[in-house]
Parts: C-alpha cells; structure tokens; sequence
C-alpha cells in the first residue's frame, strides 16, 4: 500500500487544489473522504499517513466541525498548513447567458462570500444549498440548477464554463487547511513557526483566561488565532484553541507551554509546524529579552546565583 | 399596529417556544422571519420592536450568523436573554414503527445533537437535511421522509406523533436566545446581569488580548463568554465578543468599559441584561475590593489625598 493522505472530498473542490500546493503530496495517493470526520478517523485508525483538513477561514472564522476533531477523541498533530486565496467562478453549462441564470447552487459555506455579488448581479436569482461546491457543479451539469459557484478548476471537470471569475465579497477572502497525522516529534523549527494547543482551565474566576493568555504574553508570544469551543458541559463552559508564533524547540514557547502545564486542568498539544503566511527572514525579532539566548543566560544567571557565584 | 417582536422562524421551533416564555410576548404580535439577518433588519428599519434569535449553544458555541450582525451595521441592543433546554423527539406519521424508519430529517444543527442516538438506534437511516426542524417536520407530513427530529411540542401542528422523546446526545444541552432591539437605556441592574461587548485590538502585538481582559480581571469581572469573529480583514484578524458578569451600572464594570474604550481602536456596547442561569440572590458577591461601596471609598480617599486631607 502507498503512503496516502485523506482529505475532505470530493474531488475538484477547494481542499484538494490547496493540499496539491504541498510538496509531498506528489508522492502520495489522495483519497477525497466524506466529511472532516471521516478523514481525520482514517488517520487515527491507521488507513491513512495524514489527513488534509480546513481549519480556518477570513470570513467565517475557526472551522468548528475540524477544531472539535482535533479537541477530542484520539490525540492528533498538526504537521503543516496551506494558504488558499478563495474565489469563486459562476460555472455554467456552455451558452447558458446570466439572464438565463433563475437558480444557483454551492455548499452553504459558500454563501456569506457570494452574498453580495448575488445581489448585485442575480437579485431574483434562488439559491440551493448543495453538498459540497463540485457537487453544485455536477448538479448543474445534470441540469438541476443554472450555475454552481465553485473553484474555476472545476469548470473543466464537468464540462461546464466560467461565465463570471474573481467572484469574492470579501477582499483577502482565504482559507487555511493543515494536515494532521498521529503523534511524533514535531519537524524542526524553521524559523517562521506557529504552535497550536487547547487549554482547558482549572476553574472558572476572574482572571482566568487572563491568566492563561499571560503565560503567552510575559514570554513575548504573540496569539495567531483564540477559538472558544464549547467543553459539551452546559452554556459557558469552554476550552480554548490558541495558535501561536514560535515553535516548541524555542526557549520561550517551550516555557509558556510549561507554565500552561502547570495552571491548566489540561494541555493538548496540536503541534509545531512551518507558518505559511510568512517566510523565515519575514518574522519579526523576538521581543526584547525573550530570545533563546537571553532564556540561556538568565537560567545561568540564576545558577550562579544558588551558587554563590554571581 | 400593535407592537411586535420578529423572531427567527418559522413557527414550531424552538426558537418561538424560547420567546413565549417571556412574560412580555403574551402582549406583543410575534412574527416569524426566514433568516437571523431579516429578523434583526425589521428591528433596524423600525418594522419591528425587538427581535428574538439564538445566540449561543453548548453544543456548537456562538452562534456566528447572529454574533457577526451584532458586531457590524446599525448597533443594536440585548435587552434580555432565555436559556432553553434543548432534547429532540422523532416524530412520525401516527402508525409509523422504529423499524420503519429509513429516512431522517432537521434541521444542519441538529446533527451534532442527536448523531450519536442515530448510530446507535437507527445506524442505517439517510440524514438529509431542513431548512428548519419545523420545516422536517412538514416534510415528514407529506411522506416525503420517514421521520423528523424536532420539539416534542411540533408533533401536534403536524398532526405527527412522537416515536421517541428526550433525544440529546450531550447532557445540559442549551440554546441562550436573546431579544435584541434599537439602542436605548439599559433597563436597571436586578443584582444578577451580564454585559455584551465588542472589541478591537489597536494592534497586533504580544499580550495585546490579555491586557483587554485585564481591564476587566483587574476590577474582578469573571467572564461568561469570548468568542473571536473575523473582522474581515483576513486570516488572523479577529474582533472579540465578550460577555462579562455584571451591569454597566456597577462601578467596577463601568471602570472596565472605561479602561476598554481607553486602549481599544473601538468597542461596541451590546447592553446590560438580566442572567437567565441565575436569580439575584444567587450571584457570588463581588471579589474583595470590587463592590460600590469600595470603589466609592476609593475615589473619595484620592480626592482626599489629592486635598491635602489624608
């Protein structure tokens, strides 16, 4: 059997062209899964090496179906993640005219990021939720609706055209995906990282996530994403998926997440991987006072002061 | 026109059943509307007094549709909030079996509550799913699916009957709703309130959201709900919707208002509000040093010292 990835199916959708982006997705079969469920439970009972999964997107915020899935169940880790600039094409079957367009169809997921060009361009036109954005696509090729909103790549696949491309109401519309596998020692740092855990807190008082956020901020560790997720204890209870600049092999991440140990009912730890959004020599310095060598000369510092050395 | 209150329909959701127990409905005409974005704009237009919609639920967390029409438009204010226990029955048409059963519709959101009970009772059924879990009740009328997940109360408008009641696949299972209209005086504190707020950062900088919740742990606010939606500005930008215990009337949270509004780029009052999960004479008092009488004491003791008169 090849090393294969998961991902979220089905094929010609978004996750699969940004899941192409990667390297060694080129020497791995890619098997398209149902659901985010479905593909993370592959990796976790060993039917696949990793699975490829949205995590977050501009206008929608966290991806809750997938944070759910990494909060719970069988700990797994993130390796990598992927950028995808999203916007939408209006395929249609080939001479099909927008003023022939009554009906049209995409995921649900979809619609907050069409909104406002339907109401521009296609005000009478009804909307029909479909599985995923290539199912529309096929629905239309089918002839159950007029157009479908999906990638452009996808046009070809079912012999479908592009009647409309760039099609986003949200400027900088993106979403990030990672792939995830089953626990290892993460990959090492590249300079440019980004480390994500769930923090659950020991109780609940003011201050508390105060507290927690502070174990970051005196180490000088800047907060990428904070995703409150319901703990399935009743309204208000809630854990929190943080992702954060840095790389667990850094002194100072290494120290906040110890101090996170310490103060937290529990810790899991999603992983350290490679940022996309930026490039090694892009990242900003470490705040003053928090690089690995002044963690290093502190920690001697104080060793000579139990010395008697200092 | 009498007075009304729109709310998210259609009629024979929970959502109706959640507004009726507010004393104040029994007076008003409720009207149900398609969408959470069309209930709040006939509050914004002035076609409706208030509007009721979910906002929070333990299974799934904020409710993002309602939230991100809270944060951008014509402000708007919560006036008060219902908790509502959430457990399913599977209606059927009078006669139907379990075993019968090969078809299952809801609405998307209940999926999540009510996937484990299907594995384990009906492990073949096809889910497809409703616009609303009245509206699979409706299907289910006119034998389109075998069954419905919905409120046990929906049965009887749809002349269907409960197969099984008390379906919840998470204990405490809760929707918060909450009646939201035009911005106006909040109505006095009741001893147990909670305060709504939006926030953005000035910028992106380490400890920059711990110091936002310090404003309000300084003062001993303890925190009911932070949940982070994009601002649209792309991926890694996020405004914050926070709850906090407490009305805007109480010394301590209007210091907190005041320090927010102070390091903030802008912050949006959602309103102070009767808690629905506890009476007045259930509140914790407030953390030592916190009270009225002692933020009073304080402000009289550097007025004092300000003087000459320690």
């Amino acid at each position: 059997m090849p090393a294969s990835y998961a991902y979220l199916g089905p094929e010609g959708t978004f996750t699969e062209v940004a899941l192409r982006t990667l390297p060694e997705a080129a020497t791995r079969e890619l098997i398209p899964y149902v659901s985010v469920q479905s593909a993370l439970d592959a990796v976790r009972v060993g039917e696949a090496e990793a699975a490829f999964v949205p995590i977050e997107n501009s206008v929608e915020g966290g991806i809750t179906t997938t944070l759910d899935e990494l909060v719970a169940g069988t700990p797994l880790m993130i390796y990598r993640e992927v950028l995808l600039s999203i916007t939408f094409a209006l395929l249609v079957r080939p001479g099909t005219k927008l003023s022939d367009v009554k009906t049209v169809t995409a995921h649900p997921a979809a619609q907050p990021q069409v909104r406002n060009w339907l109401k521009t361009h296609l005000p009478d036109a009804v909307w029909e939720s479909a599985a995923s954005n290539a199912d529309g696509a096929r629905l239309v090729q089918e002839g159950r609706y007029d157009a479908a909103f999906a990638g452009e790549f996808a046009a070809a696949r079912y012999g479908l055209e592009p009647l409309e491309t760039g099609i986003h109401d949200a400027e900088n519309a993106q979403t990030r995906f990672v792939l995830v596998g089953r626990p290892a020692r993460p990959a090492a740092p590249t300079g440019a990282d980004k480390t994500s855990v769930v923090l659950w807190q020991r109780d609940d008082h003011p201050g508390g996530l105060r507290d927690l956020l502070g174990e970051f901020a005196t180490r000088g560790i800047n907060l990428m994403l904070l995703q409150s997720r319901p703990t399935g204890a009743g309204i208000g209870n809630y854990c929190f998926c943080v992702d954060a600049e840095g790389h667990i092999s850094d002194r100072r991440m290494a120290e906040a997440l110890m101090g996170l140990k310490r103060i937290c009912l529990q810790v899991r730890y999603l992983g350290s991987y490679p940022r996309a959004d930026v490039r090694p020599g892009e990242v900003r310095p470490p705040f003053p006072g928090t690089s690995d060598e002044e963690f290093v000369g502190a920690a001697d510092w104080v060793a000579r002061c139990q010395d008697g050395r200092f």
